[in-house]
């Protein structure tokens, strides 16, 4: 595959993964009539649905990082040139943008709006930190020991995570910066992006070094038993 | 396969869809006492079992298409002559209709009832433009890289887009005509329906373009690495 | 597989699902504060559940029919003898009293309690056959076209089913009559079973038909193409 | 695999799971506006997520036990050296307790608060064995019928268990004292521990004999046939 081509795949992945979830979190709290939990099992839900969908149709043409936390760890591996890292990170952090503008145009909203959902504290960015160590520990070992399965194991995840850590699970710095221009269910403050987006950097290297302990140097062919 | 046992096999597959968006709709809202956020989700999720129930069955015998655009789309690729494809889309459309006359008499409702619900305006067409935009992504990249996960694919797709999408996703023409029958939950107004038919066929359109981009010309067998 | 080995497979699967559906039913009514939508979600989503677990792990020893009029449509299709199939059906009903009956010794209940939901009249005989046509069609057509799915498909059938018919699909004399054992949720009046049954059977009967017509003599190994 | 590692597997998988499922019962309730209904669906729908995921990523490298009856199952098989048995039972317990303080730092709540809710008398303890009679049942015919599909069948039991029983389904010794630490959503108090844990093994126990009488010396290799 071309880099052109991957970018595209990346820009239409990361755009309607914020779409759907900028999306599915406004109609969720508009229909639910104030009910924020069934607003957040719709939203789980089809975040879930959307990244099963993106992962499966756009793995094959650039892996469908969709976050640059995952592009990071991908290059530490020496999966990808540092140059073409760095062009991933952009177009995920630009598309992850225009899928938030998109779902505003869609639900008739004001384009831009400053997110104003506080989200800070220790306990946020633990939460951050024990979603992102998560989503990490599900990409690598999944593709070690399942890489068929990672469109669902990863989906299967967030979904998780959206509900048992206090944060919902944002995971990815580019949906991170996204959302901080929403002031619907799924914003953020723009003061608080940092912390989570450090709390993310520190939960996935965690992660690699568990990765690290947990995996043998040839992995064991051994099937799963539950 | 011959063409009647194909055109069979569509015109079951498209009323019992029909009858599951519609009858699921309306128990969701006779249960849930005024909530359309739970009416949503029950219908949602009804739908997309139905889907992916009805795609494993007919695929096999007449490509599961239940939706003009898809079929539409199949012809531009060469899968099936003109002829065929209009006597489809006539299946399509009348075993709509006929679905939702089978929820009317299951729910015991008046069998005709012109829909009252108004669908209208810029955000209502990007929303039906971008839903057929990713349906028509997910059906053709995912016959190219996973054919046997299509039904789930497509399943998956539709429930999140139910949600992320202010039109909750009709994507197709054959459905949208039906639904102008019903005053219930999925209901449509008469006069709204060729806006969403025409937003519909933008949304293909642009699908086809930006797979031909993405895919090149001999697919690479890469596995997905999320 | 001896037939004792089989029978009691029937019985385990057959006793565990109807305690499934009475189990959830009752908590979910009793959970959600009345909200009847909330319940039947609940409800449905833990059906689908047990099915899809109990085919996977019970199929392979005795079919995992679970159902009399699953049990008729193979002993038609000359896979069971007469004497096994009625052998199945009278386990069948007596595990799904003893499921019942175990539903209520957990949720602290009178154990025998007459049911008193009424479930009668046109529309609901005809979800009866709706939802039993659908259901035979899942069961014979997923067999055919792909067998490893079928206890997927049967879960996200009933799933489906059980919210768009009227009557919350049964689909299941055993399972109908077991249901008028209970007061609670799930639960049927003694007098509406047979008009339940004969519905059943009807669209038991027309799918079996509508497949002989769907499906050529030697089925044809295309791809679902969606 | 060396047994540190595999011991690192079970710690890390059993305090994921405990956090999600602590965590995702303090977010439901907190969100629902006291409606235990939507709580326990999006507890059951979280718990069930972080089963498969965690299954999937641990199984190929410790078994993926995460609970103290599955690992005295196992060693009766003679899968692992008492030795190891015992090892693994010490690391799950641990971890499990872990996973409570993680689940209460996330959520900004004191970490030790001792269990108050009221979980005994007979129908509890029926539930609590029926829930792990299905588990076994489920894990042990799974590893023998479908070994591939064991995580997504445990993740199924258990979301339907949690809604069948009237214990909500604890079936696993370390969760349940665990969750004698933490007086939210998915908390006991601790004097009822001691008749969950016998329950969950008499439970084990009935499913080890019943896997004896249903499984042939040899397995068929038929297909499941639904």
């Amino acid at each position: 595959m071309s880099l052109p081509r991957k970018l595209l795949a990346e820009f239409i992945g990361t755009a309607l993964l914020l779409a759907a979830v900028v999306g599915s979190g406004i109609m969720g709290v508009t229909l639910s009539g104030g009910n924020e939990g069934l607003a957040l099992l719709a939203n789980a839900a089809a975040t879930a649905g959307a990244l099963y969908v993106l992962i499966v149709l756009l793995g094959p043409i650039s892996g469908a990082h969709f976050n640059p936390v995952v592009t990071a760890a991908m290059r530490l591996r020496g999966e990808l040139t540092a140059r073409d890292a760095l062009a991933y990170m952009a177009v995920q952090l630009s598309a992850a943008v225009a899928g938030v503008l998109l779902a505003h145009a869609m639900f008739d909203l004001p384009l831009l709006q400053p997110g104003t959902r506080v989200r800070s504290g220790t306990p946020q960015w633990l939460s951050e930190a024990v979603a992102t160590f998560g989503l990490l520990l599900t990409i690598v070992l999944g593709m070690r020991h399942r890489p068929n399965a990672v469109p669902a194991l990863v989906a299967s995840y967030i979904f998780a995570a959206y509900w048992f850590t206090a944060s919902t699970s944002f995971a990815n710095p580019a949906v991170t910066v996204a959302r901080a221009l929403t002031q619907t269910f799924a914003g953020i403050r723009p003061a608080d992006v940092a912390g989570f987006v450090a709390a993310q950097c520190a939960g996935a290297l965690l992660a690699l070094g568990a990765v690290r302990v947990l995996a043998a140097p040839a992995p064991a062919p051994a099937a799963p038993t539950a």
